[in-house]
């Protein structure tokens, strides 16, 4: 067969690492690599209660097409939401539901990206979102970025330099990988810099209520006065992942593309799935849900923090995210994350090494440690693991390097 | 606010027909211009018992995230299912789960067009093909197409001229919108003119099984021998649409491209939705109920072919599928199927232009209709409405052709 794809399919491989993490699937092992929320906190018996009762009162509508849009009250219920907690004024007609917010990022390459165009990006960035985007050939722009979001001086030098920016994308609450929140000021420099040069801003954010600790700081989209801003929005981490419920919230002008974006891409979401996460907002308290999932989550942050604390060698450093699934960790220069994830995967514990969060590479010393989905005794022992492989691969390398010290010496 | 889109936005605009179509949403209008299947095909019942008892067996797996590919008892069953319907020769991993087989046509679109290429096309074609694949900036060659396919001879000689053919989009089953079937000579003429260029053929099925009269033409697929058949299939007309699952089979050098795509796409398909079918599909028979579908629909398209014949004037010819929802009207010369619409709709009943379905537009004096929404005697009155605006128009058309005739002779 001698068929010709698209050149973007250059782009779009399977990548090296998911085909590893493929060998983390036995049950003895011990995987900080995914992103699971834990399934502890999904409602399943409330949902088969609604379930039941949507079927036998609206069967016909709830199984029926509907508008690309998204079903009326699950929009007016989330703009009201966002209203609440993010301090945004946000109306219904705002408001386009997605198959989950990654669709929401390719909706986003579709509509903003020509070939060569420029994303803006925190470094790094989430992985799921360079997969997105690549899809449309853009160049990806890491933002230096510190542990209060992008350097203000660098985003305007960047958006000077480039007049192919298209957007610049960001993760402002405990950011997927590193677990990072911005500042205020970062934030509010951020929108300087996007009205200055009418660049839009795409705000993911997946994690907002999963907060342990502190105090809230407003959404970028809270702070927008120009419509300039997308809010990309999930019940994955909040719900349950497993009905690909998410949303989109722009100003009018920008959401009606995203409309006839999905229009072509899938029609619309699931009406059932809409309709059972509306009559379940309706009938149940979410807020009590996501209270249950913060403390869990907070106990198991709380242990992978104490366990690295113990574990890790000299030289290591990791985030301590107020909120979110994630943590990052700093290996010492030269230790090769991808290399430590093989031996690791042999003392049955895997993560994903952090280069794959920057798009343009590099940052091989890196990884990425998920803490939402395994009680704290496994996360102990898991850590336990990882640093023992740890300290012997930083061992051997410094005996390598002192033996090709010594090599280069004689 | 001045932000700058992509390119390929500039093709994708709001439908003004859909525009117009909004006002057919009063519950008096009689409306052929949908697709939408019968609700009383859906099998509300069933799906609230296995929802039921999924979420109290497999709760903690039916809300998680789940593989791009799909759930494996779902692929396992719509491969066999394949097999024993359609003659193929299907695995279970040649298939990928998608949001409706709309992605599908998404997907096909993002895998294989750089801007410029080209689709075959049948001549008229799925208005939301046409909206998916524009998104890919191709040009749309159209096929001229008779009541038995593309006329073979023709497709070798664009084949011939267009070297940058990227794939040739097919629905060879009860067409959207003509209700055409394909020869089964013009299928094995369409597979070698494929083969001879290696140019992929998708061959989108959504109403195989939604058959009235005569027996089934082997599917493209079955008849394929070097992996160049994408197939796309969907529960939407045979079980409901409001889940959106659908289909894509296709050898695993393509298949594996799809994944790759759909994974930046969506992720994936609800894990919940997917289970929910497969569990009906294991607890129920849905033979019974496409049988059902079958006969309901089957009456509804013999009281519209009873009707036409009884009400459309001189001049209009309209097609008798042997399967599928839909219906091809062609008007008198010189009427305009737009501005009979907005007469219908003053008269509460309303269709789809043809012109729509045209890529490169002309044929205005064509339309859709459908009849799988309606009762027999809604269709009934619905066709005596739409037979009288149509006298009305066409006699004071050929008046206003008279007296232009004659002002011109003054």
């Amino acid at each position: 067969m001698a068929v010709r794809f698209a050149r973007r399919m250059n782009e779009i491989r399977a990548s090296e690492i998911r085909e590893i993490l493929k060998l983390t699937q036995r049950p003895e092992v011990i995987s900080f690599a995914g992103g699971l929320p834990a399934p502890e906190t999904f409602p399943a018996a409330e949902l088969a209660a609604v379930t039941a009762k949507l079927l036998s009162e609206s069967g016909a509508q709830a199984l029926q097409y509907s508008t690309t849009e998204g079903y009326p009250p699950l929009r007016r219920w989330i703009a009201a939401h966002m209203n609440e907690t993010l301090a945004t004024a946000v109306t219904a007609d705002e408001v386009l539901v997605t198959s989950g917010s990654q669709q929401g990022l390719d909706l986003t390459g579709k509509i903003f990206l020509d070939e060569g165009d420029v994303v803006l990006c925190e470094s790094p960035t989430y992985l799921g979102a360079i997969n997105a985007l690549r899809a449309y050939q853009p160049r990806f722009v890491e933002v230096p970025t510190d542990d209060d979001g992008m350097i203000p001086e660098t985003l305007e030098t960047i958006l000077e330099r480039e007049p192919r920016a298209a957007f610049i994308y960001v993760i402002p609450e405990f950011q997927n990988p590193t677990g990072r929140t911005w500042s205020l000021p970062r934030r509010q420099a951020l929108l300087a810099a996007a009205r200055r040069r009418q660049v839009p801003v795409v705000e993911d954010s997946p994690y907002a209520e999963i907060r342990y600790e502190g105090s809230p700081v407003p959404s970028v989209k809270s702070l927008d006065t120009e419509g300039l801003v997308v809010f990309l929005g999930t019940f994955s981490k909040v719900f349950c992942p497993g009905m690909r419920i998410g949303w989109t919230a722009a100003a009018r002008p920008l959401l009606e593309k995203y409309v006839l974006a999905k229009q072509g891409a899938d029609l619309q979401t699931s009406t059932l799935a809409q309709m059972q996460i509306a009559r379940y907002l309706q009938d149940y308290d979410l807020g009590a849900n996501i209270k249950r999932a913060r403390a869990i989550y907070g106990a198991r942050r709380a242990a992978m923090i104490r366990a690295l604390e113990r574990e890790m060698p000299a030289g290591v450093r990791f985030t301590r995210p107020a909120g979110g699934l994630f943590l990052w960790v700093e290996l010492p220069a030269g230790v090769d994350a991808r290399e430590l994830l093989v031996a690791c995967i042999e003392h049955d514990v895997a993560f994903v090494p952090g280069g794959s969060f920057f798009p343009n590479r590099g940052h091989e010393n890196t990884m990425r440690l998920n803490f939402s989905i395994m009680p704290p005794e496994r996360i102990d022992e898991g850590v336990r693991r990882l640093g023992a492989v740890l300290r012997d691969f930083v061992g051997r390398n410094e005996g390598a390097a002192c033996r090709s010290a010594g090599a280069a010496a004689s």
